[in-house]
């Protein structure tokens, strides 16, 4: 079993169900040799990132002052992976409550001395090692695209809204559910057997489109995007991304850029200030529960800081930042009607060495801040590890996201 | 003590920190006795309904399966109003997972035979019999205005969105932390001490305005609803309407009914839609958590039934239904901007005799579809019981509303 000889290498896991998974998966077999299965991934074995609620195993939140909390019930995406008959394995680490401290770090799969990324970085590990075909984890700022690009496996974050957050410690307003994957199939499959069950959180639509991934289609024209990122970009990461514009043009696609076209060089302007607008948004939301953590020991100092800083704002500076971002977002919807997509890469580069920084999320924030759907794809490398090629797509058209990635997907390589 | 001589006779509570509430009056004294009050509210005594989250009080959701939940943590508003030095008294009694089903009833504070209404019963059964000035409820339905006009206190539900729910088992979209209080003062002053200590719910602007009520303003010109509720509704509480138009008029006030306008009688036929509409959202987003608490004993069969329901949908039912509710929200933004708000009964009538039914939403789940600002004001009354008289106002305009409500309050009898 790849999870005995693989785990005790990367700490991927917090809690393991061994039992409960063996119990499930023989339930499982029982149904696919009845002809029953519950959904197409019955009988998938799932990690959970220890943020999301299991009504078997405590959720810690990656903070000593939570460690076996029980919290009695499923999140809304376990009761459904649960009902779709997944097998939940175990809950994987996350960075303290799935912000920057890594307090019980993940090691990367392609190399122990490196960091996993966060804040999903045991969902990663585990679909990175080959452990699991996928995990859920979420991304506020960068923490399924960042992880995924630094472990080697697909990362899927959806549109905002699009999968329901309920039973999760998972509160900020750009958060949402993500998946780390080994495929886009999976990624996809995983993420419509929540929607299905227990839709989008509530008030929103909801993930939309066929249980198993969408035919693949060939993107015409994309839009490279640089970001902030891209000025802190590794040069093994730039040359990276050179030779992936190369190769899609080989593959018949065209890649616009910030210097043939003017309408991009303005958004590249604009999409400069995710960072700023997310931290600050994010500054005041963390005023709960933060202020109350605070109260007792076992909160990281960088916690500490960011709830200064929270505290220094006013309601009025939050809804300034509120419009900033719907500016943003609507300059955003102008432009992707011109694009199949746009594609960036799905880190700055390879995964830092060291476990006590979990990497920098520049150009993974702007699809959080944007609310869309973004893909990380596992097809580019740098300094021999692996890195992502993100493609980011349209509020709500998450399927057609996912058609142009699958066939980037199986044409990236094959045809080459 | 009110509380020890009248609590035994109602059951409003589920848990007293006595001692706890002790201590946090000495400090406030001590706070006010040196001139340094955390805020206009410092000492008030408050009951949070026992949905919300207390750190040193379990959370039991009126339900016997989370009895004696530690949740080790505050939601954001009760964080906000310990910081505001306000004494948290109590967790107040709700109806099973603030649904209908009353559990664990409270009574009615005028009359013990009588109901307290629900699903805010225990915290409007405490203000309403003169326990605590103020008290934490919700409403998805007609949980805060209709058990406030039962038990004869102010009922103010925000617009949604305008107070942070977070850390408290209150999921549905249309939900909203809703305040009982004494007086519209009291029930403003609440409201502001949490929206400008911890925001909205994320992502929304969050309740705006002054610390204290902003000064009462005489309305022009206001229109009466009878919705789905007028043909519910009792003798008395029409006529106790009857009486309130009159007396609106003597007091300059100009009421504009159905029979008057085209435009109100075409969105008294559309807000007669409001119950369904509210229930098929809500069956759907109740699929989540019950379809994991219907795994254990426990759950009510009509929570049962109401799960039942909800899986009986699909994800386009859903999004259907917050098409629908989407095209009636436009439509009072419309029929709003010609009247400085709406006039309605509280209730359909005084409390029902008896504990096992928390009475008729039908005339309270208009503001809930809306999502719009309303207070019920205990102003009528009907078998000799408080009867509420509900003004509703436009979104994110709730200082106004408070205005034309505190307006109200103070000429509907002292100019009588």
């Amino acid at each position: 079993m790849r999870l005995d000889s693989v785990e005790p290498r990367i700490g991927a896991f917090v809690h393991i169900a061994r039992d409960a998974a063996i119990a499930a998966a023989a339930e499982s077999d029982a149904r696919w040799c009845s002809g029953q299965p519950l959904s197409p991934i019955d009988g998938m074995p799932i990690g959970i990132k220890d943020i999301i609620e299991t009504e078997d195993m405590p959720t810690g939140q990656g903070s000593p002052l939570w460690a076996g909390f029980e919290t009695r019930r499923d999140s809304a995406s376990v009761q459904a992976l649960r009902d779709a008959g997944c097998i939940i394995l175990g809950k994987t680490v996350t960075t303290e409550y799935a912000a920057s401290e890594p307090l019980m770090p993940a090691r990367n799969p392609h190399d122990p001395a490196r960091t996993a990324g966060g804040s999903s970085a045991g969902s990663a590990a585990a679909v990175g090692a080959g452990i699991l075909p996928a995990a859920l984890g979420s991304q506020v700022v960068g923490s399924t695209l960042r992880p995924a690009s630094y472990c080697g496996c697909v990362g899927y974050k959806p549109t905002y809204g699009a999968l329901n957050r309920g039973g999760s410690f998972d509160h900020l307003t750009q958060s949402c559910v993500g998946v780390l994957a080994a495929t886009p199939d999976d990624a996809w499959a995983v993420a419509m057997a929540i929607a299905s069950r227990v839709g989008g959180d509530p008030g929103y639509p909801g993930l939309d489109g066929p249980l198993t991934i969408p035919p693949a289609i060939a993107p015409r024209r994309l839009a490279f995007l640089e970001t902030a990122g891209w000025p802190k970009a590794s040069e093994g990461a730039r040359a990276a991304m050179a030779g992936a514009r190369k190769r899609l043009a080989e593959l018949g696609i065209t890649v616009v850029s910030r210097g043939d076209s003017p309408a991009i060089e303005t958004f590249e302007r604009t999409i400069a200030e995710a960072g700023p607008v997310t931290f600050q948004i994010g500054d005041w939301e963390w005023r709960w529960p933060l202020g109350s953590y605070a109260r007792r020991d076992g909160l990281s100092e960088p916690l500490r800081r960011r709830l200064a800083s929270g505290m220094a704002m006013t309601a009025a500076d939050y809804r300034r930042a509120l419009r900033r971002r719907q500016e943003i977002r609507d300059e955003y919807a102008q432009a992707a009607t011109s694009f199949d997509g746009f594609v960036l890469l799905g880190a700055t580069g390879a995964a830092p060495v060291g476990l006590s920084w979990t990497g920098d999320p520049a150009i993974n924030v702007p699809a959080s801040l944007l609310g869309t759907p973004a893909i990380s794809l596992p097809l580019l490398s740098d300094e021999g590890m692996p890195l992502g090629l993100q493609i980011i797509g349209r509020s709500d058209q998450d399927a057609a996201l996912m058609a142009i990635a699958d066939w980037v997907w199986h044409h990236y390589a094959s045809d080459h």
